[in-house]
């Protein structure tokens, strides 16, 4: 999504805002895997086919890890080990996230800036259905998110700040964007950082999200299953309800028209386009619709994102 | 040295009591260099060019680290840094120093057990002539030590603790063998360990020392300037005026032969034999000759050794 914004709009004008939930700590590693995902998509080193890491990656370190029976699931790359040493050893030194993320995001050239959601850990934690508690990339990467979720929770955030930026960004900016992201895991633990939520629900009127719900299916990841799971429903009607709080306009695929009158009666506004980014070009026509709501309501073409994993 | 000790008696009956002060944290890695070295060189995998490091390894992640602007001069192989995050994850989740070497060691299959000299930080810290104070592994590497040492101390050791079990080795010892390694820097934090020293002394005639400096010249390393540079003297003699309180017997190279009478002069029994350990059938050889000392002073072959970088 912000690949499309920056390829319809001045980039320096974007602001994304990003999910740190799925932060985590690993060999004494700090390791923030949607700011990665996102810088390296957005320098165009992401590996496009498995959708982490950086493209031609090679796995020394980690093969060597095996050695020490340590853990081996969360699959780092050599190149990819140097951002988190990187971030790491700043953050060893007093650095903040937001800092070494600006840092990160100068040595990748990136033309927008990114935020943390919040410079304080906090953690996505899932209850599964047999009582166990586990982290995020637990359940996302080693269990390969094959289990039923009984209770999602955001450990420390209501001890969290927003991140130096974040509320202002959230409060200026002439378009907000929700990224189409999981609602529950990649959305909620923005939400979840004091002082997010109630900003949003003050400038409802300016938040456009994209539905990642498509014909009843999460186009990737388990964002159908755990609405689902959490009582709410896999479709662009279950994601209406759960955003509407603080989205004013939802954007839906063409292949749900049909919900677009029960997206209307949950009180948002409801636009129906192609959503499916399977090209740049596909991703930059969706970011000038994602826009031109707004125009039609108004307002001008600086945007701001909040993306999730 | 150890692996000399190794091929010519039962390595389980070996203890190596190893330097950490020149340990150091990158990137937010705890990195012991002396520890890996040892390990790496006992379980083959050594470099044998660089002296350092794992053979055959490749810098990937180092490569990576370049564009951040991070330290890249100290030279972290991908396979090597699979023992940094190792020990590093494992510290941080609350194991001392000792445990995870034994674990390191188990993964190398090593036959000997390793100590560090301390579970606390000890840090040698160098300062310059132009009065500045670096760590060892900036004066070492980054500097590759062609600089003029004023004073050395070792920044912890006053409120370290030796590690578990390396005063009950020293105590029990039938043999403590010092390997031929830097007396300054590489000797002389262990000796800082609180408790370290006064057992040495008190078993001073089973401390046998091999001198690192042959015909007035460091085999490798600054060993012979820092001897001058502190006040000391580049030779056999300086090496056993500097280690007199500590070691009972010197071993000297033949080159140093005419040195013989001075070294007993300052107190020390002298061995003279060839040192230089160019094959492991000469460290073998030497071991022999190390472990033969002390049978002539009546004892058997069980021996402890407290090498140095």
């Amino acid at each position: 999504m912000l690949a499309g914004l920056q390829a319809v709009m001045d980039p320096t004008e974007i602001v994304g805002i990003v999910n740190t939930g799925d932060d985590t700590d690993l060999h004494g590693l700090h390791i923030s895997p949607d700011l990665d995902t996102i810088t390296y998509t957005l320098s165009g080193v992401a590996n496009p086919v498995t959708g982490w890491g950086i493209t031609g990656d090679t796995f020394r370190a980690l093969e060597a890890l095996e050695r020490f029976g340590a853990v081996t699931w969360f699959r780092l790359g050599d190149a990819d080990l140097a951002t988190h040493l990187y971030r790491t050893g700043r953050i060893r030194d007093g650095a903040t996230l937001s800092e070494v993320t600006a840092e990160i995001s100068r040595a990748f050239r990136l033309a927008m800036s990114l935020l943390p959601m919040s410079d304080d850990p906090v953690r996505t934690r899932l209850r599964l259905e047999d009582g166990r508690e586990v982290a995020f990339q637990e359940y996302f990467v080693k269990m390969r998110h094959s289990v039923v979720v009984e209770h999602v929770r955001f450990a420390g955030a209501e001890l969290a700040k927003p991140a130096p930026g974040v509320l202002a960004t959230l409060e200026s900016a002439e378009v907000i964007v929700v990224a189409p992201s999981n609602p529950v895991v990649s959305i909620g633990p923005i939400l979840a950082v004091p002082g997010v939520a109630s900003v949003l629900q003050a400038r409802r009127d300016s938040v456009v999200a994209v539905s990642p719900i498509v014909a009843g299916a999460a186009l990737k990841g388990p964002a159908d299953r755990l609405l689902v799971e959490l009582g709410g429903e896999a479709s662009a009607v279950g994601v209406a309800r759960f955003l509407r709080a603080w989205v004013g306009t939802l954007v839906i695929d063409d292949a749900d028209d049909g919900l677009a009158d029960e997206v209307r009666a949950a009180g948002l506004n409801c636009v129906v386009a192609p959503t499916v980014m399977r090209t740049p070009e596909r991703a930059a026509a969706l970011a000038r619709v994602v826009l031109g709501v707004t125009v039609d309501l108004g307002r001008s073409h600086d945007a701001s994102a909040s993306p999730g994993a």
